[in-house]
């Protein structure tokens, strides 16, 4: 047997025994909108956006696109957040169809790839472009000439420091993101003198850390590295963007981020700030830590078979949707997502299976070894934290097979 | 300086020093075409297809259709191949529009996961079905009485053995694919006495194997394997195949497979076979080997910059096309795929690069410190062995980039 994550709070069975989601049947809802299916419930969301604005008064939230840029869930979250982060001129596409880009709603769009079609696009929309290298500033300035728009510019700066522990350290080392912190002072002010629109600084350091004292020290260093480049440039950036990086637990063992902790102290760094960021907005960015637990993802049970003594159940899903927990994104060692027999969410377990997608390669293993209540043929697996960096991060042409439904409940 | 794997035969540079694929100059099919492109060059199919004739002479070659589906590359190799194996109804219907359902052309479809609605497809179009479990064939025999056809079935063997030094071993232990070995005779009795027609055994025991050894070891084994399954049920099966299991070179050190000594070795065990398989048809199922060679990823670079002394060239591509080339797809340890500048192929090393994709993420890593000519913005980079598991097995809609183009020249 072997160990799986724990299942996010805030699901519960019905009177039958059943996993509801957002207060209705997963059964119900594959009988609604077909399987496999994700789905995305946003009271979920709504309580971490509760949870971010108990911890940090007076830091504003964005969201970041790309960790689930599903339509619906994308104009729920316009209601919620005070901000966007975009990482490709599609995502800029998306916001933009589902009527987010207001006047007055900040959305900045950052990547170390931006073409000159994508340059334009952000131009043409207004949005602040986060520049990642002198040659992409200046490659702005000169599409901005052409096409007789002001550019809105942020930079994004590669910290000498990483966010310990992270799933992912994006800082600290030779980077494609980002300009070396130490370039920074000379690209505003060449910013400043082309006569564009300086909006900021944008550092992000690392993502997916589950420990407050690291996050508390990312963004203590962000501040002061802030405070540092404003200084030398002699100007107050109107924004600082802290990044992101908190994590959720996906895995055994795994405890939640304290955000209240990791607010509270925000608060005094922020308190103390230099003077020179007085009057700067700060911002955290957040992807995964908002969508990630409240996405399910739902399958049925195709066969049941037992080969030399080990009982397998395959899905009509698999790593084509939903390829993070298959362990093949990133991870080092592959361990097990949280996951249930949603139609027997109340039951006991009584049986070790393992739980295999339909696709034809041993990479698509889904649950291995897991104690679950028995599933038959017709039975539905519910795959949990499944809210971010699930479809849209996986190979969905992959083998020719089905295309999963998205649902917001 | 990291090493890279080395770059297939049959490229060359043209006069001025351009990557020609199948005689024209890679900059020419993107000016055609866009970018980020692939280009399969039929040329490097129609020489893998002929080694195989040579090394193989009596055994048939199927096409496995989940290595690349892309239309034109499945028209061309229909003029080659004596059959195709398909992973899924998604690929039979891929294979139908491109006109390849013919009588007389064996098309067999295995898997895990195939669900009633698979079955009815594989049974309208009469394709044979390789069954994987004792359940599936009750639901195909129930599906087939529905809808009054014939089913033509083959059976997935679940074998003693695995590919030994394979990518992926499939074979030796308990697995999702095919029936325990054991287990088989009785089946097959099955499907007799259920008036199906028996099409005969399938033995798939791992795959990306360099070793001939190894695979000359694997198919003396399946072919004692099926000698001993027919001998129990008293029937020669129609036909065996096989697998594939022929690996390419993709990483430095790699050499390629010998696979004349591979023919001769399965030539002396066919003449040695069981009396029982005298007038079976055997059959090898190659993908990988057939086109992961002929594949060429082309991508712009979009910015070039230098971070702490590290010089990275951010490309218009990335891991949403070409995720195995990031090694985040089944690799243990991220090696380098061979990659050049395609328009300075002539040309010698004289700078260490790292390339990286237009992703906002530090996963989309295409090639780590390699040696390469000057590449400037604008020039294009070249990923070699991108033929096989490349676009479909990658997550397209990632972070909402651009699409790739592909190409069969």
């Amino acid at each position: 047997m072997k160990a799986m994550g724990p299942i996010p709070t805030g699901f519960a069975a019905s009177a039958d025994g059943s996993l509801l989601i957002g207060g209705t049947e997963g059964l119900r809802l594959i009988g609604e909108h077909g399987a496999p299916l994700f789905v995305y419930d946003r009271s979920v969301i709504d309580r971490q956006v509760a949870r971010f604005r108990s911890a940090f008064a007076g830091v504003d939230l964005h969201y970041a696109v790309k960790a689930n840029p599903h339509p619906a869930l994308l104009a729920h979250m316009g209601t919620l957040v005070d901000g966007f982060d975009l990482a490709s001129a599609g995502e800029l596409a998306t916001v933009e169809a589902a009527g987010l880009l207001r006047p007055g709603l900040p959305v900045s769009f950052a990547g170390p790839g931006k073409g000159n079609p994508d340059l334009t696009d952000a131009l043409d929309c207004g949005v602040c472009v986060h520049v990642e290298s002198d040659g992409e500033l200046d490659r702005l300035l000169s599409v901005a000439r052409v096409i007789g728009k002001q550019p809105s510019v942020g930079v994004r700066v590669n910290p000498p420091f990483g966010l310990k522990g992270s799933g992912m350290k994006m800082g600290g080392l030779a980077s494609q993101f980002g300009v070396d912190h130490e370039a920074v002072p000379a690209l505003v002010r060449r910013i400043v003198e082309a006569g564009a629109e300086w909006r900021g600084l944008h550092v992000y350091a690392g993502s997916q850390s589950l420990s407050a004292e690291a996050v508390i020290e990312m963004q203590r260093a962000t501040v002061a590295l802030a405070g540092d480049i404003a200084a030398e440039v002699g100007l107050t950036p109107p924004e600082v963007n802290l990044g992101g990086g908190f994590g959720i637990p996906y895995f055994s063992g795994d405890k939640p981020l304290d955000i209240d902790a990791v607010g509270e102290a925000l608060a005094e760094t922020l308190a103390a700030r230099p003077a020179v960021l007085r009057d700067t907005r700060f911002v955290i960015e957040l992807g995964r830590w908002l969508v990630g637990e409240c996405g399910v993802y739902l399958t049925r049970v195709v066969d049941r078979k037992v080969s030399r003594g080990k009982t397998f159940l395959v899905v009509d899903g698999g790593l084509h949707h939903m390829l993070a927990a298959s362990g093949n994104f990133g991870q080092l060692l592959r361990r097990n997502y949280p996951v249930a027999v949603a139609n027997r969410f109340g039951d006991e377990p009584e049986e070790e299976v393992t739980i295999v997608g339909c696709l034809c390669t041993p990479l698509d293993l889904l649950a291995d070894e897991v104690m679950l209540p028995r599933a038959e043929v017709g039975d539905v697996i519910a795959i949990f934290c499944a809210g971010a960096y699930g479809l849209t991060a996986s190979p969905q042409a992959f083998l020719s097979q089905g295309a999963a439904r998205e649902v917001l409940v």
